[in-house]
């Protein structure tokens, strides 16, 4: 494994799942694997649990960490090759990332969908540019189109809760103020096909994921039996990919109540975080044992740490 | 101790000074002591003194240290129950504290007063918010009522630089340009009243702390009498307390001139920095050999280095 | 060497650029100089090379560190002494640099030019005032006049680079859309007149450097008869230092194209980075096996290394 870019550069989930289990029982089992080496973290977003879990996960490997928000503390860069640099961007990806490279031993790197230009954003502008230019690997910490951090950790906290062979595994839409990408909805929709799992997804009409990633056998557009028997309910909102960024749907019926979780198998409720209370989830849900989603958090640090020690393991040893 | 939320944590105050000074003259001496075990550091406003005395601390004792500026890096938060979070915020406490919570080992907080309202900042919604949500010590580094390491370092300055028995220590109020918290007066209020000195407060009127923390004895609105024989001068802006955050007097005679000085027991200067030169204490005070304000801020780190030592022995002890 | 403020405190060029050869090859050789030292590093602007390498430096010396953006995370800083600071700043540098002092072993510092005030900057106000009130030794990550650590680097990379004895070295103006400082074209002009290279720099008129750090003998105004035999291109913009910090020229015939290399005994071309594509230098020339800066940046992190470990030696042993 060269980068961590997507859900695709698991080859197993089911042996990374096992593995990090272990990993989870032990996590300074290998905390010299990271020995003189560098991650290096650059954000072009905030972030909270992916800041600090996988700031975690490289200390439990003894790996030295350099943190470094782009915005803020660097400059605008420019990701479009030929172009005369003189307006706002001072820096080309080309150099920044080939640079940087000669710095760190591993390159961790957030950023969000604009939302603005769809091409740009499926086509992974930013995280395709530093994979093409750095020479050392690229960990995806969320980027325009995929969080993949996030749906291993998914993957592993469906495997610690789940009480049945072959669970019931519903993605859910939920309203939202704030237009959001889709990159949760798709990572989590790749890696829940890959699981031994029955997994449905529901939202309104219009807000469909990329084809390629969910395929239409999967969607139930009808929330309440998308839910019926659900073991699990993972709860989401993203923005249109059809109608690109926009916010079609404001009904407030598709947030998660207690009455809605009632109706399923006593299933379990997963949400990335940050979430907004009574707007995404009611507090009910989220206070209730129903509610995963301070464990699924724990997971990020272990997801993590598998990620680098595969990374390393494979690209830094001397 | 299970936080380090007030100076009401510390059991004794003489013990915490010689054990402080213990630790001063051997500051690696327990360097093992944080072996593997994270601080995490939140800042939800600016910092210089204790944003790096106490990463300094803590890189004396063995820890590990993850800073992460919640403005600027993350998003806002919300602190009240049952809110309906379609606004600002993107996150509730509740969340923010367990989640955290699993990645560091203690947790250090800076939230100043906002100013805006009293009982919001009085009943301390954010740091309480953190330490009835947290699962892991949490540690003040200012919040809107207190600065409790702050107090503590200011024991342990007065331990240092005194020359009798019982020495007379007052802590003035002095004019300012801004509206500040009463956070760092309250403490070093607090702290005070526990140590053998005679304790007095001047301060125009209207300026009056707290009750509970005080008391109408030990304040003296004239601020020539406060001074005669002091020997110790602590010199420290607030905002009003009764008409809240308001700036009540602006008259500069309250200004610690030399010759303020000249009528005190050749009394040390102190302050907890950052200082207004000319505003608050003249040049001619802050470069004499009256003032300790660059003692005072050194002992920073062994005040934090003894606090975090504390936390971890009590609660991070496998 | 108590600080490394300008290219005048490398006693030798030749044996640092040795030296640092060395320790390019071996970075981890002096992994124990550095433990239980603390390198603060304090941003009063962005970076992000300085920022990574000199942090990568002084991990690979076992140092720990501790960054500090300024603006963001601090407060405004009073400079000049007897102020009545009722305005701005909140903190006086006597005080700032005196306690971070008491925090660090080493301190590192960045602060531009203001391109306000001539005298300001051409006094180094800022770096000037941490020197004279620090008591730990100053490392310059760039200040108002010079790039030190860029110069050395800039050394270290043309002896890497040169294939004849006596290489010609030009130093060429190029357009930019920003006024930029004279930092580091000054610092670079100031470390090639000590090297064994012919030395030449090329402007138009009314760019001239301060007198004594150029003199008149290594200016050619025609670019063309400049680059003529060059063996090494060094690009850099800087706007005027006698119409101080005004942009007088915009023509781009300055900028560095293919045609402009071709004239040149095929010429490494150099630049500090960032670096605005197709406005300073062409895509053409970057992308060619012409430009070697990004290896001339790689070189970063081994003078910032040999800068700290000189800086340990001579002021941080017990």
């Amino acid at each position: 494994m060269k980068n961590y870019f997507s859900v695709n550069d698991i080859d197993s989930v089911s042996n990374w799942i096992s593995e990090a289990n272990d990993l989870k029982k032990n996590p300074g089992a290998h905390s010299e694997l990271g020995k003189n080496k560098t991650l290096g973290l650059l954000f072009f977003n905030p972030s909270l649990r992916t800041r600090l879990s996988t700031q975690k996960a490289a200390l439990n490997l003894g790996m030295n960490v350099m943190v470094m928000n782009f915005t803020g503390e660097g400059w605008a860069l420019e990701f479009d090759d030929g172009t005369v640099m003189d307006q706002g961007a001072s820096e080309h990806i080309k150099e920044a990332a080939q640079v940087i490279s000669q710095y760190c031993d591993i390159l961790a790197i957030r950023a969000f969908a604009t939302l603005e230009n769809k091409d740009d954003d499926y086509n992974e502008k930013v995280l395709k540019g530093f994979i093409k230019y750095a020479s050392i690997p690229i960990l995806n910490m969320e980027s325009a189109t995929g969080h993949p951090l996030q749906a291993l950790t998914d993957a592993i906290t469906i495997n610690q809760f789940q009480a049945k062979k072959r669970p019931k595994v519903v993605l859910s839409w939920a309203p939202h103020p704030k237009a959001l990408p889709q990159a949760v909805a798709n990572s989590f929709a790749a890696i829940a096909q890959r699981l031994e799992v029955d997994f449905v997804v529901t939202h309104p009409k219009g807000y469909e994921l990329q084809d390629e990633i969910v395929g239409a056998s999967n969607i139930e557009y009808d929330q309440d039996k998308a839910l019926k028997d659900a073991d699990f309910v993972y709860v989401k909102n993203w923005s249109s990919y059809q109608q690109y960024g926009k916010i079609l749907e404001t009904d407030m019926s598709w947030r998660i109540s207690q009455e809605k979780i009632a109706a399923t198998n006593k299933a379990k409720v997963m949400h990335c975080l940050p979430v907004r209370r009574n707007v995404v989830i009611d507090d009910a849900v989220l206070d209730s044992e129903s509610s995963i989603v301070i464990e699924q958090a724990n997971n990020r640090t272990f997801a993590a740490q598998l990620v680098l020690q595969k990374l390393l393991k494979a690209n830094c040893q001397e």
